[in-house]
Order: C-alpha cells, then structure tokens, then sequence
C-alpha cells in the first residue's frame, strides 16, 4: 500500500496561516488533480500507475462506465462521486465538473478523475486540463487503454488498413451525427466509432451513401474486455440489423482488417489462465 | 510471483508419447502466444495484466523500443530475443518472427511477443495472429496504452477535434509515405503520425498542398512517458524544422487540438510524485 505524497495530506492542514479563512488553503497546500484513464473495463487491463493513482485519491470522480470492482481499488476512506448521466436525477454538466475538480484540488485533497478508455479519447480529458491550468491546480494525466485496443482484432494490417480513425457516433440532439463522411468513407481504413450502438442504421448509411462498400466487414463489441464481453462480426449492411440485438456499451469497428476479428462472448478462456497464473 | 500455468509447464514434458519425435510434442501440450503492448516506455505504464503474463513467460520475443527495464520483468530464466531491425546485424523479417512463435509454442513453451505500445496500431499483430491461427496456436493478445495516448495532450476536443486519424510516416522504400493526404488534410481533425521523424519535412509539405493550414498547431514528443521525454509544440509550418532537432523514436501530431500541448522535457514532477507515494 503505497504512502500518500506531501501534497495529499494536505486535507489534514485546512488550518491555514494567510487568513483567507473559507476560501480555503494556501495555494502551496492545494492538492492536485489526476485525470486516469480506466482503461476498457477488465480491471487487469488499468496500468499500474493508474493503480497506484488510485490508491493515494482522497476523491474519485468517475463515469458510469467504470465498475465497482475498481472503484473498490481506491482506498476505503476515498470519497466517490459519480457524475455518470443519468435520466433520472441530476446530471453533472461538464462546467459543473470542472469546478468540482479545482475545488476540491483547492482543499488540499488528492482528486482522482476515473474515465473508461483513456482521458484524451473522447474523454473531454481536455476541458478538464484546461479548468484545472485556468485555476492554476496541478493536473496530471494517466493514460489509459482505449477500449478499440481491446476489441481483439487489428485496427491496422498489412494490406488492408494503412490508417485508423476515432469518431463517436454520439450525436449532441438524437440522429446523425455529424461527421465527414467522405473521409470515413475511404477504403483500406479502418474506423472505429464510440457510443455508436443507437446510431448504428444511421452511421451504416451515411457510410455506404458516401461510397463505403456495403461488402466492408465490421465488428461490433460490447462491453469490451468484461466478463460478458460479446462480439458479433457483420458485414457493413448487416450492421443495423446486428447492433439491434444489443444493448450494453459497444463499439463498432467498420473496416477491411475486420476479416480478421471474430464472433464470440467472453474472455473466459483468457481469464481461466490469468487467474491460475495469479493463484 | 505468479505460478506458471499448465500449459506453460509443457516446457518439462517434452518427451511425448504420440511417437513424432523430432516434430514436437503431441497438440496437448502446446504452448501458446501472448501478444503483449509494453505501452509507450514508462514500465508503469503496463497493464496489471501484461506483467502478469510477462512474468509467465518461458520466451520474450521483443522489440528495439521495448527497454531493458521492462524485459527485467520477465523471469531471470526466461529466453529474450531481439527481433529489433538492426543495420548491421541480421534483421528478422515478419515471416521468421512468425515462425517463430509456432515453432516456440509447439515446443509446449508460453511465448510472449512483447512490442512497444499496443499490438494491434502499427505493431503487425495482425500478421502474427493470422500465423499462429493458420498453425492451430492459441494466440491472445494483451493491449497496451499506444504512444499517441502519453502524448499529454488531448487528442479529441470538444470544437477543435471530432475525429483522431492514426497514421504511419515510414515509408517503406524512403522518401515520402503514400497516404491520403486530402483525408488527413481535414480540418479539425487530429492526425497522428508514427514514425515520422525523418519524413517530417514531406509530410507536412504534402499535408500542406492538400489544404491544411500552416497555422495548424503541431506537437512532437520524442520518447513518450519516458524519463528523457521532449515535448516541441510547433506549427505545421515549422515542423519539418523542428523535427531536424531531435533523433529518438517520435510522434507527431497535427491538429487544432494541439493548442493545448505544451513544450517541455521529462515527467520529472510526475515521477518524483508517484515514487514518494510507491516508497
């Protein structure tokens, strides 16, 4: 169990000497803030300076996507906030997230912001490097493994896929989203789309509209890397019709290189050697 | 210390009964392959599950940029072999590398192919699982966090980046890479370019003529997340400049995101942080 740095105890030393009273600390007590990519899901697949991040948080803010199971790797007397989005109760907006990280950075505290993939991956880790460098609070950033990493076939082969592109099939107001086209279109490229499962008919059509053989392969992969981890390979015109038959957090990978991936559910193979190795 | 698996135990029953001697031993004591990402250089930078599976390995094919100090976690018996090109020693090609691997895992050995970042982005994963699949070896594979990710610097960006573009600057005969360069040239859009040191200069000149602003914000990271990192924030009209003032294993990168990159040199606060909290 790792110790907590100087600057981490400062949440025992609110009692500060410049008067300022409830603004809060002197600045040289101010804790900092750690945006930690979480990585895919499996809590194998956190690198281990993320794991060590994590046992020196005072607070850790996280997402929906990150489980409990590492969230129970913080230490105990950690506070967890969930900003994850709900329908229901309050969400938090992202400004409302980022005056949440420098305040509590501001008390002294040791603040841990838990992201699924990586934090500069659809992560909006940006904004919150900016609130924190605009506050002058120390932000540091631990990446992490993106979930296309963990989708168990080539994002880039030999032959078949000379680039990979990121884009999120998330659209801001329901629909289509907004993208180029014409250049997710190009063959020989792989493009791997977040948050893509309720958008999946629309985001199959614009692909094929804008010229994208409807003969591609692609992947979808839910809750990659997990226990129940599912994997169905389709072609670019069956895409809809697959992503309809599912429903947890996916991914779609569209792209020549996907002959090579695989249907399948699970890593119980995987696992079942990694646990005897652990043993 | 983790204990070895079954099947790694092969290794001590080589002495079979199925009668073909000289071929190896019988399919039910085959090894298998790991395909593991070392991450970007920092060993804290490892999954929690690719030192496990390095600390179970009976050989380590690896990589030039996958350091001493991470091949250390490899058990002190394990077999390393550098498969790195060299200029004037014997360079392996992909198909001996592949073959490699089988011959290794049907001698009943657990063989890891450790390569620096993640297997499957530049890392001709691809090839090799399509080899140990053709010779019937188990083959999983263990992402890793890709250079591109240590970066520091967000790689997509609410208003500035939609989309993130992974490419490769080696040109397989020199010169200039044959890419899409009216795709690459899109704007906010950040391109990531591997192995584009040397070929700095073309690319940005090609990137040029197909309509990327010169003004474009561009990053260069010489040996990512490592203790000798050097961070360069240029334009994209003076990378091929910048580029001629380092020589080690880079990244580029290009795009309106790069506004919130900063220059600099080393993770040396980071690390002092993480050290204290380790002793």
């Amino acid at each position: 169990m790792p110790q907590r740095n100087d600057r981490s105890r400062g949440a025992d030393r609110l009692v500060v000497l410049d008067g300022r009273g409830a603004a809060g600390p002197a600045r040289d007590v101010w804790g900092e803030v750690w945006l930690v990519g979480a990585g895919p899901g499996d809590p194998d697949l956190l690198t281990i300076k993320a794991l060590r991040v994590l046992q020196m948080a005072d607070v850790v803010v996280h997402d929906g996507l990150v489980s409990d199971e590492i969230l129970g790797l913080a230490p105990a007397r950690a506070r967890r906030i969930s900003v994850a989005k709900r329908k229901s109760r309050h969400s938090y907006g992202q400004d409302e997230i980022n005056r949440m990280l420098v305040a509590f950075a501001r008390e002294g505290l040791t603040v841990v912001r838990l992201k699924g993939g990586d934090p500069f991956i659809f992560g909006r880790g940006g904004e919150e490097l900016e609130a924190c460098r605009e506050a002058d609070v120390a932000c540091h950033v631990v990446p992490g493994v993106t979930a296309a990493l963990a989708a168990g076939a080539p994002l880039t082969h030999r032959g078949s896929a000379q680039a990979v592109t990121f884009v999120t099939g998330h659209a801001a107001k329901g629909g289509v989203p907004d993208l180029d086209w014409a250049m997710l279109a190009r063959p020989n490229h792989t493009v791997v789309i977040y948050m893509g499962l309720s958008t999946a008919a629309s985001i199959a059509e614009q692909l094929m509209a804008a010229g994208r053989s409807g003969a591609t392969p692609a992947l979808i992969v839910e809750n990659a890397s997990r226990a129940d981890e599912r994997r169905v390979v389709v072609s670019l015109t069956g895409l809809a019709e697959a992503a309809r038959t599912l429903s947890g957090p996916a991914l779609l990978i569209v792209g020549e290189a996907m002959a090579l991936a695989r249907s399948g559910q699970g890593r119980a193979e995987v696992e079942a050697i990694v646990r005897e190795a652990r043993a």
